[in-house]
């Protein structure tokens, strides 16, 4: 029965699960509304829309690191390519962020195998002023068992920590690997270390290191921060583990300061027709780091964020509420640009109804996690049951409060939802050269955009308050 | 049936159907022999010889490329290898090779997108001289398009090949692929471009450039060649296919002279009980490209080539006849190792039995072809027969002369078995900076040894002339 309807009759077949639900509690939408959101579900599911925008950006922009040629692009990149889809306003606000210089890294074991090591500096890490630091290699496998070094014991030595990032379908083990991305330098410089060497914060085991932010403290010696390759921490650990004592040499050109930049947001909306003052927010990041093309983090976010709205574009008429789309300056540095964002509004950002990020890659979407209000709960069930069937459950165990830029506006109250796509193989490409656009699994695109598309076309159309 | 004789009375079950087998013709090894032979391959998928060679290699010596220091390392590491495994003989032969030096390479797309580019130079390939080139992009899809342009159509211009080499089980696209490798920057100076750009030799979309030789013809320009990565290539694909015209920056410091350097190949023999003047050869390559550690290509080699004379080895008495490992010297740069092995030998090699080498990474064998005469192939169908239920075919279609290095062998009339990996993945890491021991799949490599050990030991205790 459930064949025959989905070949025959589709809209009309995915009404009725819904009129049943109708009977617990008000639809948000009309019969008129939920067959729009099924021809919404079926252009998202065919169009390449989101496919051709992350496309656009990855062959025309590529890397973005704020304060490379890449920004200035992709801000202009932007602006054009909300013009282009017919966006009702485009508008870009100015964040203030920071300028890192990467430069080059050299590493090698000098003994007792010399071999030369892929590495990456962590974003933000001093250089070594020109010169060769070579030292002995003192080993932790955590983060913990650093810090648990008494002070002094590690005296001009290169510290490494090779712990190794697991593989979990929702990135679980990024929060356990990253702290010592984080914090490493300065722990290991508080014990008197020269340097700091890190195991990747990544599950591939391809011969790339992967950046990603690193922080200095107040009061403690900047040292040297670099993400080694996992074959390279495999081979230094190989060579630790025969027991004869282990040095390297480590040459870094990166620039020791850190200048303050300006970057845009970058903001277009379509208007409602009914309550053009409550504005249903979609974000994704345009910043990206400069090693790759940014195509999985967070090309795919644009792309999915810019083909929602272009799709409800497509309508005839205007949904009730407006959509926004931010693309948030400067993520990877810090948050800047979301930081901006809400420093310049409202502290309540009481006209935001309801927010989602797309900045967790390409993997498709099986689940969603709302937070809301206990009343507005019923309306995120009604939209859980559209998206059912595309295997997306509904789960209640967390209270979102927005994911990456959009927890900066969540913080503040804006009711969130975050949808979680399989992340399985996000952290193989995440910061590294290795994200370009062929990673970009399309299938996989389209049902993201699906979902995104579904759900501001359902938030825009409703008049709940999802604050209550 | 078979399932509890596998478990209880493995060697006996064994013997059976080459007994039926020998109604037909007769048995290469007697009945002691055939359990003997049962036993190694029993030893072989268990022990994790071949792989601890091939970490030891990996960690201890890496990159070797000749010429370079690792060159010396692994000659020396070879050497005190085969002693400490217990060889009777280890010697080395000296043969001439090449010395080329790598640099690295710049390499940038400046219009209509700019963009950075990861390319390699190819082994051989000649710098800028420190000079930045830079020039518009002519496009050709393959080298027969490119060997069509007409003279003096190209001036000035930097050619680009895009052909995508496609993945096979037995590396069928490799052949299809690696002419432009070898051949492009000839043919593009004959038309008179400034360089030569190729998508890699390659089945992988990791941003890692394939390396690998290149030539130069006497009377045409030495032009710089390089290979992209796949990623690299699709992007300027994309940039050349929305019709503006493209440029590109090439900046190479590679070396502009090839010196002449010694390199040795190292060999090791276990010495014959009843025939030692009757040698059984087994080769792989000692030496890789200098851009990996060389684990797959051809560490693999070294280690299962190597491991299946220590198995042997262990065995209470040596077989009838010698069993000789050669580890190549030289092979990337162009089979110099053997070349001068035969070089240095009866032209007939008359003493060389039969040979195999391993030089096709680390897929499971599943088929072998023999290249022996009319009446020894009875004595190879047994061979066969004990290797059938491995899942390794015996297929006549080909006559064998002998896999890489061992190619200068068989052409000159010693019988080769080739034996034949899935070779799906190995071009995703052939000479790319990616071929490091993680790759190394130890089931496999298990598997792939004890065939190497069972052919070793039976060519070694049968009586049979292979060449007739």
């Amino acid at each position: 029965m459930f064949s025959k309807c989905r070949t025959t009759l589709l809209s009309v077949c995915w009404i009725l699960p819904i009129a049943l639900s109708s009977t617990v509690f008000a639809s948000a939408l009309n019969e008129q509304q939920q067959q729009q959101l099924m021809q919404l579900k079926s252009v998202s599911l065919e169009a390449s829309t989101a496919f051709d925008i992350v496309e656009s950006l990855t062959t025309e922009v590529g890397a973005r690191m704020v304060g490379t040629p890449g920004q200035k692009k992709s801000e202009a990149w932007a602006q054009a390519k909300m013009h282009e889809l017919g966006f009702d306003k485009v508008w870009t606000e100015e964040v203030t962020s920071v300028k890192w210089h990467r430069g080059e890294v050299s590493a090698q074991i000098t003994a007792p195998y010399p071999q030369k090591l892929v590495a990456l500096a962590l974003g933000g890490s001093v250089g070594t002023n020109g010169n060769t630091l070579q030292a002995h290699v003192a080993h932790f496998d955590t983060l913990d068992d650093l810090q648990a070094a008494e002070d002094n014991s590690l005296n001009g030595k290169i510290v490494f920590v090779s712990y190794k990032m697991q593989r979990h379908i929702d990135g679980d083990g990024y929060g356990k690997a990253v702290g010592a991305r984080v914090v490493g330098a300065v722990v290991a410089a508080q014990k008197g270390a020269s340097a700091f060497v890190m195991r990747s914060v990544g599950t591939d085991t391809n011969r790339h290191a992967h950046t990603g932010v690193m922080r200095y403290q107040e009061g403690v010696e900047k040292i040297p921060a670099v993400a080694i390759s996992n074959p390279d921490a495999d081979l230094l650990v190989r060579q630790i583990k025969r027991g004869q004592s282990v040095t390297m040499a480590l040459n870094l050109s990166a620039g020791n300061n850190i200048e303050e930049v300006k970057a845009l947001n970058v903001i277009g909306e379509i208007t409602g027709s009914e309550a053009p003052q409550e504005v249903v927010v979609m974000g994704a990041h345009l910043d990206s780091w400069d090693v790759g093309t940014g195509a999985i983090d967070d090309g795919v976010g644009v792309g999915i964020t810019l083909a929602a709205v272009k799709h409800i574009l497509d309508l005839p008429q205007r949904p009730k509420r407006s959509i926004r789309v931010i693309l948030f300056a400067a993520e990877e540095v810090g948050l800047h640009g979301a930081k901006g964002y809400v420093d310049a509004r409202d502290s309540k950002l009481a006209d935001h109804v309801i927010g989602a990020e797309w900045d967790f890659g390409n993997g498709k979407i099986y689940k969603l996690s709302p937070g809301v209000g206990p009343s507005a709960l019923n309306t995120i069930r009604e939209l859980a049951e559209y998206l059912s069937p595309m295997g997306v459950a509904l789960t209640t165990d967390n209270i979102a409060k927005g994911q990456s830029d959009m927890s900066a506006l969540g913080n503040l109250g804006m009711p969130a939802i975050n949808f979680n796509p399989d992340g399985n193989d996000y952290f193989d490409y995440h910061h590294t050269e290795n994200d370009t656009l062929d990673k970009v699994d399309q299938h996989a695109l389209k049902h993201n955009t699906a979902v995104y598309t579904m759900f501001a076309y359902f938030a825009a159309q409703s008049a709940v308050n999802f604050r209550q």
